[in-house]
């Protein structure tokens, strides 16, 4: 075993602080990545406040991982010490069910192991990215092929951009299709990012106006404010396919009227509260359709990196110190982050 | 012009009641039809009795129409004095968006007609089937094949049938698929006699226990008592589609649980009082979609009235005289029926 230091949440009302953990010697099939970056997800803040119950403590968050390899076990085929890796979401999953034998580890049916949070044999449970390094099996470690002055700005493409990546090849956006991006936050600028590039014409929704110039930036063909009706609807009937990002309760019927016929909406954040119950007339009138998608699968994941290298892609990023991570919680409740924080791990290596 | 003999409600709170109007002489392009046998819908009901507001007095319902051809216009060419026919909820539409030239005219995005209370330039608005006759132009006129003493129980394939239809086979219901029909009435009979047909595993949902017999004999495979919750727990993340049928506000999520990944619910009613918003997870954590479907286009009701032909099915009806049709809408309201009331025509005509 090996001694890891990171940060850590003793219960769901005291900051992070730093913490010594142990993580297991590489097995044959691990690989052992020295962590440089890590990017901050919503999800790590509503798991080490305990927002969502069931938090394991001490809790270590972070799954937008980029390191490097620095050992690898005697099976591992596909990795070796030096390269530039990337973990997700996902740290294990049971390997041999029909979601599994499709590539979708997210929806694994007997159990996915999260990278923070899950449950873990030797451990109890599983200590995520916020940490100086970390043991992967193969299976889990993705391939990073962008330039080394990216990488901080690759971690969140490990969570935020395959979040959105796949509904949009799920549901085959591409060239000739009209594409809405709702909520221009940490997922919702990859969203714009990625449908942009996969050749959507794309359009983002926000409730600032104050963001309009920054979502043309981002690749928006055209941007609507959503509290401004007028806007909304010069947009009724238009849209093959909607990302929902926004996991705050909100009417999603307004996103709804602006689907055309047979136009999906796919929601990828589960609200605190409800929606308010949409009107069933309107999937009714023009066989349109609601749903949902969570995360994305290892190969996909693989392949939204790859495509992420080749077209320049990254995430815009506002790197922090680990000590500033109480600070950038406390932001990111205010949406005050353009668009993600990614904490720079040598900050962690000299703190703990 | 023609003099037509139907029943009509005068107003929400009247009765239906002997009506004489005037029917426009059969253009070009116009088929004239002598009905035979007219069935009856929850939308008959919920129209005449003036529930959903909009309804134009005064009201002569009925979309459930199998007739005879008496006379045709001179540019009608698939249709000729003799045949046997059936028309549904549709007389017209634009035939010219992208809805209608796909076959798809209840979508058409310049307004359906329907085949009563829609607009029409000649009377103000239509009047449906209740009645002696009616003229319809050739393109929204069906072809009957099947044999002479079925055809009562062919007319609710013409709104019941191809309402089911069309979403089962939007959605490719076919072998190897595990189907579900929620609600065992007008609708939820030709569901799970036309998915059984298709060669889908059927498992019918009732809130009824006294409906297991039936809806077996009806063709399904298994049958599940909604209310039972070590029941519905049997079948959980199993089900690739499900069609509900039901109307009326209800628990949406207690059947998206028992969709598996990547499964669809389809809704074809709407309901009076908003089902309780469904609770997004469930969308999110297998990838379910929740859809919803109107009735179908005229290439598909008339693949589905061949369809039916060929595999000898029809509706389980009850033959009504016109007279009755006041007690058949009370009985209705109580799901008195199996599970369709069909208007014998001769009836009206010895009545009005």
């Amino acid at each position: 075993m090996t001694t890891a230091r990171g940060f850590a949440a003793q219960s769901g009302d005291t900051p992070l602080a730093p913490f010594t953990f142990e993580r297991r010697a590489p097995r044959a099939n691990d690989v052992a990545i020295d962590i440089l970056h890590c990017g901050v997800c919503h999800s790590d803040l509503h798991t080490a406040r305990a927002e969502w119950g069931g938090t394991l403590f001490p809790c270590v968050p972070g799954h937008e991982i980029v390191g490097k390899v620095t050992a690898v076990g005697a099976d591992v085929t596909k990795f070796a010490a030096g390269d530039v890796v990337g973990v997700g979401c996902l740290v294990d999953s049971c390997q041999h069910c029909p979601a599994c034998d499709e590539g979708l580890e997210q929806y694994c049916e007997n159990g996915l192991v999260g990278t923070y949070n899950g449950p873990d044999a030797d451990f109890g449970h599983t200590f995520g990215g916020y940490s100086d390094h970390i043991v992967v099996r193969e299976e889990f470690v993705l391939k990073v092929s962008h330039a080394e002055k990216d990488l901080a700005a690759v971690a969140p493409l490990l969570c935020a951009g395959i979040t959105t990546w796949s509904p949009l090849r799920h549901w085959k956006v591409g060239p000739g299709m009209k594409v809405g991006i709702v909520g221009i936050g940490g997922l919702g600028h990859m969203g714009v990012k990625l449908a942009h590039a996969l050749g959507a014409h794309v359009v983002a929704f926000t409730t600032s106006e104050s963001k309009r110039q920054d979502a043309l930036a981002l690749g928006a063909d055209e941007v609507v404010v959503s509290r401004d009706q007028a806007q909304m609807d010069a947009h009724v009937n238009s849209f093959d396919f909607i990302l929902n990002t926004v996991a705050a309760s909100h009417d999603l019927d307004a996103f709804m009227v602006l689907l055309k016929r047979d136009g999906t909406m796919t929601l990828v954040g589960v609200p605190e509260h409800a929606h308010p119950s949409p009107n069933v007339a309107n999937l009714i009138f023009r066989r349109k359709t609601l749903a949902g998608s969570l995360i994305g699968g290892i190969a996909e994941t693989q392949e939204m990196l790859d495509f992420c290298a080749e077209h320049g892609i990254v995430s815009d990023i506002e790197a922090i110190s680990i000590q500033d991570i109480n600070t950038a919680f406390d932001r990111m409740v205010k949406s005050d982050v353009k668009y993600r924080f990614v904490i720079d791990m040598e900050t962690v290596k000299a703190a703990a």
